[in-house]
């Protein structure tokens, strides 16, 4: 069977982290059943993922990156099956002026799509969640305890997915964003950088294969009407 | 292959009807091709649409229930394939006491899922919106010339979707819900009923599987973010 390169798979909603429903109800060998390429977090926020080439790496609180087994779970993630074509090429871009440029370039701010970037990267800070246990703390309470990195200039791999604003809440509305340092000692959900040097990879998709995780009691137990989702989220990031 | 009976399947969004991007870009075949049950509009908003055991039904702006072929396009719709169980029966029950039943029965209200009610309706009123051409209206201008049609007592079968309250705006947040009387001489989007006596079948579903029209050049270049669109469609209901 071809590899579905339009569909962009998503296990669990950014919403279902606001209250704290932290429970890994997929794994990496789901993940990557969907997808070589894309992000997430483990189970209790344990860290921020990245997914390259079919290797899953961890960015964890200590500051390591780590490649975690197919066991490992997840609450919320993306994925897709790379096949990017080069949409431009930057030199010391602002990240504000290269979304821009992105969305002119591609015309899709309406559909989802990924983003690549390997180049260099001149003041990169980012984030990466620290893993809590049941009961699990709420997204503003594991966000006052995240743990920021920084780097002065950094070659490394950007990845990016985007949602048109009406999957705000499903999805991350906008541009959502890890990092991968090649010589793998930093990484984790990008916050903020200077300027990026390289060559922009796109992939459009028209499709959102939205999986929910039904099995779960806590999830579908759970009183969302109570929750300011999108204020929460938007604190958050 | 087996039917996949877990995933929603949607083509188009519930927003992008607001400003009025009412080309048709799927065709019923398309539709079909995801399921034999569903509900939606036509190209313009032309009628609403009900899909029972692989037929589907228009009810028109003239009170016409007409069966339309392969190639009708539609810019919003969704379906599934059918494998529903009971969940309650129901006796002269109000709509808001079948809903808040329904919820509590199923305990689904954090995912999707559809409701099959066949039986007898009490002092029904459905709405069925009336085509218009390119320039396409704003749904807020359709709405205003909406027709509305009411029957007394009928028996027929009420189709519903329910979608979490995170999903509004991309589905229709809660239930929507389609309706055909049994002769075939009354149907339309369901706005009210007084009371139902019949079975209620349930499926849930555990995927939405969102199609959006990328190659619909109308979608792609609009700019939504000046549009109210949960304002606008919350009005329109």
């Amino acid at each position: 069977m071809m590899s579905d390169t339009k569909t962009l798979f998503q296990h669990g909603t950014l919403a279902l982290l606001v209250p704290g429903l932290l429970t890994g109800t997929a794994t990496m060998a789901d993940i990557l059943a969907h997808g070589d390429t894309g992000i997430g977090t483990g189970e209790g926020l344990d860290g921020e993922l990245i997914i390259l080439d079919g290797v899953v790496y961890q960015a964890d609180a200590n500051g390591q990156i780590n490649e975690v087994d197919a066991q490992f779970t997840t609450p919320f993630a993306n994925s897709h099956f790379a096949s990017y074509e080069p949409l431009v090429t930057v030199s010391d871009q602002s990240r504000a002026a290269l979304q821009a440029a992105i969305l002119t370039a591609s015309n899709s701010a309406n559909t989802f799509f990924s983003i690549r970037l390997h180049g260099i990267f001149k003041n990169v800070t980012t984030r990466v969640v620290k893993k809590s246990t049941k009961p699990y703390k709420t997204l503003a309470q594991t966000a006052a305890s995240q743990v920021v990195f920084h780097r002065d200039l950094v070659e490394g791999t950007l990845l990016s997915y985007y949602a048109p604003q009406i999957f705000d809440g499903a999805a991350v509305g906008g541009f959502h964003s890890h990092f991968l340092a090649d010589d793998h000692r930093f990484g984790g959900h990008l916050l903020s950088y200077e300027t990026a040097t390289g060559e922009v990879d796109f992939q459009q998709f028209d499709r959102l294969d939205q999986q929910l995780p039904t099995s779960d009691a806590a999830y579908m137990n759970h009183d969302f009407s109570a929750d300011d989702i999108l204020e929460s989220i938007h604190k958050s990031e």
